[in-house]
């Protein structure tokens, strides 16, 4: 299987990151999952604290951590050799260690040998372990809500914990299914269906997410958008590996044109509508839409209000900011 | 750069196929590209013959070869021990291996060390070098022409391959960019689009057919559908990348189910038009069809000619089978 599955609870690891957005990992899974983060650990020179106890390595395996989780972003995604003291340190004291970056921590050969020497594990969750099966698309028993998005970058990850959170607080059989690493550490498995063999996108989630008791719930975290000049590709097969019933658009206020993608604009949340239920529809005839997820952090309070009203009544579906009025119509929704 | 150069002319290798669609892609090559076979390389049990010279490798090294081509497909793309002999012979007769397989030649340590100590190169083109572009979606300069499908495996290759030689009959510059193993063995260079990492799907094509001048055609090989449960999200991306200014949509008549997706029917030529229009608009919004690519080899001649016309007339599009009539109308109509 192709799926990470990570211990916790987690040590985060900052580095030397000097920018809140490069630990925006980091701060995710610390956001999140408070329950499993015993501490951070960074470097001196490091400026980002995510107000978790500050420890080293070797405190924060005493304080019960299972895994270092690396979850800065730098530019490359690249591993700097100041960092070799504290994940060598994490595992002699026990911890295994993840990472996201595109740089493989297996690859550091006195890391890999510490691993080797010492029994501990690193997931490089970017490079998903093979064999993948080939998506087959056949109808699987169990019900399956996929976030799709207007953009990268829009919230999809936070609808989807969010939304499977509701469900929970409603006593329904519902699961959080990451797809990107992010998502991963948070819920401490799935795929990074970005870094799969693009043969096996499809097959990757639909292995990320198989048959399940008719009742339960998986809540899968989309990824990039079917407007996406560079990403479309990925975003197809996942929403085919999904056989969504249910998809919820997610778009932020605001954003007219694609995220470092100038020349693109963002498409209505009509035609995002059409598009991905049109895709959807090839492996699930019956999916539908139940709602729109805005990231309104742009707006005024009243302002996104009385946008999120507009765009509902237009719509005819709940429109929702996860952050400013949580889930709850959406859920209404998908379980009337 | 993640493309494939290889050095020509090749010995195929057949290894001990006893199935003549195991060795689609040797016999492919040798339809193809017969000048720049020198001869077939097989073991004893083999039973299948491209009526090429037979020959060892050391004979394939003598005639002038460059590159042991394995051009055979077995279940599960595994290396079989029994070919490691002649293909250490290869290396120690001067050529190059180049591999369509999924398993990789290079982690056969007795090949590998071979070919690091006497400087030859082992290309397992399945397995695309690092780094690739992400893809941008930025107009660039040139023409390009990309052949969709309704289904895997119903002649986009061949037809592209005919339309560029079409093409450089009539004097215009024109290249086939391969996007699969066969077409990358018979053009010498490409890139499998199908073994990129997802995220980098439409980036590979981008750099496949970079800009070129004005006047210039490149066809690229398509690969996929987006019809297609598990492999849309290529397709898709193949697309995104290829920002085509002509399709050709190519369908196997009497096919009317997915090959080994039987729950899935083929689209209808009319639906494949507009979904690859709608999808290819994204980043080339003058995108036209320019005919459809028909593999009639299932009809008698009189019932492929009858349902080529009533397709012709009903879609107002030149309609042709490749084999039995030349894509001279299609030709036409890309240059009208």
């Amino acid at each position: 299987m192709s799926e990470v599955r990570l211990e916790s609870p987690y040590l985060l690891f900052l580095g030397d990151v000097q920018d809140r957005i490069m630990a925006k990992t980091a701060a995710g899974v610390a956001y999140w999952r408070p329950d499993i983060c015993v501490g951070e650990v960074s470097l001196p020179d490091c400026t980002v604290t995510l107000g978790l106890p500050k420890v080293t390595p070797s405190q924060g395996g005493a304080l019960g951590a299972r895994t270092l989780v690396v979850g800065v972003a730098n530019a490359g995604g690249h591993i700097s050799e100041a960092w070799t003291g504290l994940l060598l340190e994490a595992l002699e004291s026990g911890l295994d260690i993840a990472s996201g970056l595109h740089s493989r921590i297996a690859d550091v050969p006195v890391l890999a040998e510490a691993a080797q020497r010492l029994g501990r594990r690193i997931d490089d969750i970017r490079h998903p372990r093979q064999p993948i099966p080939i998506g087959r698309g056949s109808p699987r028993s169990g019900r399956r809500l996929l976030t799709v998005g207007t953009d990268c970058a829009v919230g999809k990850m936070y609808a989807s914990l969010a939304i499977a959170r509701e469900l929970n607080n409603r006593g329904v059989n519902a699961r959080f299914r990451a797809t990107g690493q992010t998502g991963i550490f948070i819920t401490g498995e799935g795929v990074c269906v970005d870094a799969v063999v693009s043969d096996f996108i499809s097959g990757s989630v639909e292995a990320l997410s198989p048959a399940m008791p008719a009742d339960q719930w998986d809540v899968i975290e989309g990824q990039g958008s079917l407007f996406h000049p560079a990403y479309a590709g990925v975003t197809l097969g996942l929403i085919h590996g999904s056989q969504p019933d249910a998809v919820v658009v997610c778009h932020e206020a605001g954003r007219d044109r694609m995220h470092e993608f100038e020349d693109f604009a963002t498409p209505s949340l009509e035609l995002a509508i059409a598009r991905n239920l049109e895709a959807a529809r090839l492996t699930n005839p019956q999916v539908r839409c139940v709602g729109v997820s805005m990231n309104t952090s742009r707006l005024a309070p009243e302002d996104a209000h009385t946008l999120m009203t507009a765009t509902s009544r237009a719509l005819g579906l709940p429109c929702v900011d996860p952050v400013r009025t949580g889930v709850a119509p959406i859920v209404d929704r998908l379980l009337a």
